[in-house]
């Protein structure tokens, strides 16, 4: 069996858990589900047994915060590749494959997101288990998540027939973009559609071969920008001005929904991308009156409500869901399901020129 | 005509606009409603024509806030007695009286709690113009608020028939004591019922001779505590040991409910002694949202709301009919019907040791 190199993309610097995230300091560098931070979670799940060291591919102003926080988990990065700017996944995957390439053409590549969280630890071990497989036999896999519900936030990945010799990976018979509410019901209904997680298991040199196929251009770019760039200690500086010339792409858009060696393995392992706060009260621990508390909360008659402080004293009275997030400068309340709209606050600070989005609170 | 002498009530020690008030800093001395603080407004509303300076009775710990917020206001108090510690409204009457009547036996005192709004101040000062007038034929008035809505939380006054030679005082039919809602709900109908608002005009010379009537060990007591008791530059320190053995008792249950002087002058002023949140809510100047905003806020898709901050950003999203208070070191979060349940969390505070309800925010 190939040795597992988990690649943790670290590409957002979302705001959309603001107060807390900020652009500086974006969600996967907190910890919001537990002890640990997303990606150091995210490392955590995918080492021991047959994966090798972790290579991150993150945004260079995030690198210290990123290295310290994997000394901090016991981990040693094989590799943290740094991104001048955000290119979307599929040039972050190639950065990632030709660098592996070079260290192992058989190793096999395991692309996660850095922010997601996975509950059901079990559960995604047997499922890389089984993309690996796959992956050995050159397919792109992409692991599909069985939908809970009929999410119109997220695209779909339809299952075709089983791949020779498996029970557990699929042809993909299609991508598709996001549904309206009607069509996500019906993918439920069909049972053969699962959410497009954004994680991918696929052979180094196998992927390569599709993109000089279905993306050359971007290979180029990215050859340049390694050719170009810079080592210093544990980081690597990609060269400006090359990969800030690439195209900004997903790694769907330029290659999965192209190839036709896509295959998709389903799994439910308690994942959530934690989209906005009302997907962090989903996956809480709730007490009796189905509160999810964290930090330093008084409450009084409050139900089905999100309670979090990072900084002063959050007092709740008579409500019922709400998400209050209270940081040192900062404090949010909002309709649990109204969190997405924090993307309104964030839009008023930056169009008011203030800072609270952007640097970590004080 | 006499002067008028205002006396200033700064009693309370409440904490029902938790986080901003504290025990230590209590709700007359914050600028809940304007720029000015709720005693600075009180003896303003009081100052000029024939009123003389006020005599302002409170706890020994708020002297140096106090003084300090006459001073920013450009009052000179005739004086502040300090109360060691605190025994409701008739010996704080009492005490006024007794000063009031060795410098001026014939001076009218005017009892104004420190902690109430006044929106129309020509209502006022009518009002204090006709219960003048009673006083100096040596009835104890009492100021009667025209219901605004069935109120459960005040006692209620009822009116008899007018003074001789007044129509706007009228003789006191009875005191009654907080209502249920039906009962209330029939005051309001009558006509004849008005909130009991706490404050008060009577001649010095007629209330202590009422109080030598119907309270003589209240008068024993507070004459005790000022001759033992001690000046200090603008304050008179009551002394404690007599002072702390007075009986704690409101004015209304010691002298006004068994004399056969009380007059009650009806007033529509504006008035309220903010019980709560809510009631900041209710005198606030809306937006087109119905929010009453002040100090670091924003929102989207609020309505209805009471937002505050004296400290962090505050940000809102898609709630209605809530309070968000924020201070240093402290967020309360309520339904605004449910604002008076902060007593919940305060006494939540007090039984975990904490001190967030007696000391001001950092």
């Amino acid at each position: 069996m190939s040795m597992i190199y988990p690649v943790i993309l670290s590409g957002g610097v979302g705001t959309r858990l603001w107060p807390l995230s900020r652009s500086q300091f974006p969600k996967q560098l907190l910890a919001l589900a537990g002890e640990s931070t997303l990606i150091q979670d995210t490392a955590l799940r995918a080492s021991g047994g047959n994966f090798a060291a972790p290579l991150i591919v993150c945004n260079q102003e995030h690198r210290f915060l990123i290295a310290e926080q994997m000394r901090a988990a016991g981990i040693s990065p094989l590799g943290i590749l740094l991104e001048p700017v955000g290119r979307n996944t599929a040039p972050a995957a190639a950065i990632a494959a030709l660098t592996i390439a070079e260290r192992d053409p058989d190793g096999i590549l395991l692309l996660l997101p850095a922010d997601h969280v996975v509950t059901n630890r079990p559960a995604f071990a047997d499922a890389v288990g089984h993309a690996a497989r796959a992956a050995q036999d050159n397919h792109l896999v992409t692991f599909g998540i069985e939908p809970s519900r009929p999410e119109t936030g997220y695209g779909y990945v339809r299952r075709g027939k089983p791949l020779a010799g498996s029970q557990s990976v699929f042809a993909v018979a299609r991508f598709v973009e996001k549904p309206d509410l009607p069509t996500a019901k019906s993918y439920i209904e069909s049972g053969d559609y699962y959410w497009n997680s954004g994680m991918f298991a696929f052979r180094a040199a196998a992927f390569l071969a599709e993109m000089e196929k279905l993306a050359p251009d971007i290979l180029v770019a990215c050859r340049a920008a390694m050719a170009e760039g810079r080592k210093e200690t544990d980081f690597f500086h990609l060269a400006a001005k090359p990969f800030a010339q690439c195209r900004s792409i997903s790694i769907d858009y330029a290659v999965m929904e192209h190839t036709d060696k896509a295959a998709v393995v389903p799994v439910e392992m308690g994942w959530s991308d934690i989209g906005a706060w009302d997907a962090l009260w989903d996956i809480g621990g709730k007490d009796d009156s189905g509160n999810v508390t964290r930090g330093d909360v008084l409450c009084h008659g409050v139900r089905n409500t999100y309670l979090r402080s990072d900084g002063p004293l959050v007092a709740v009275v008579g409500v019922d869901d709400l998400v209050v997030v209270a940081t040192r400068d900062a404090v949010l309340v909002s309709r649990k399901d109204k969190a997405q709209d924090v993307k309104k606050i964030v839009d008023q600070l930056a169009s008011a020129g203030r800072d609270e989005h952007i640097v970590p609170a004080k």
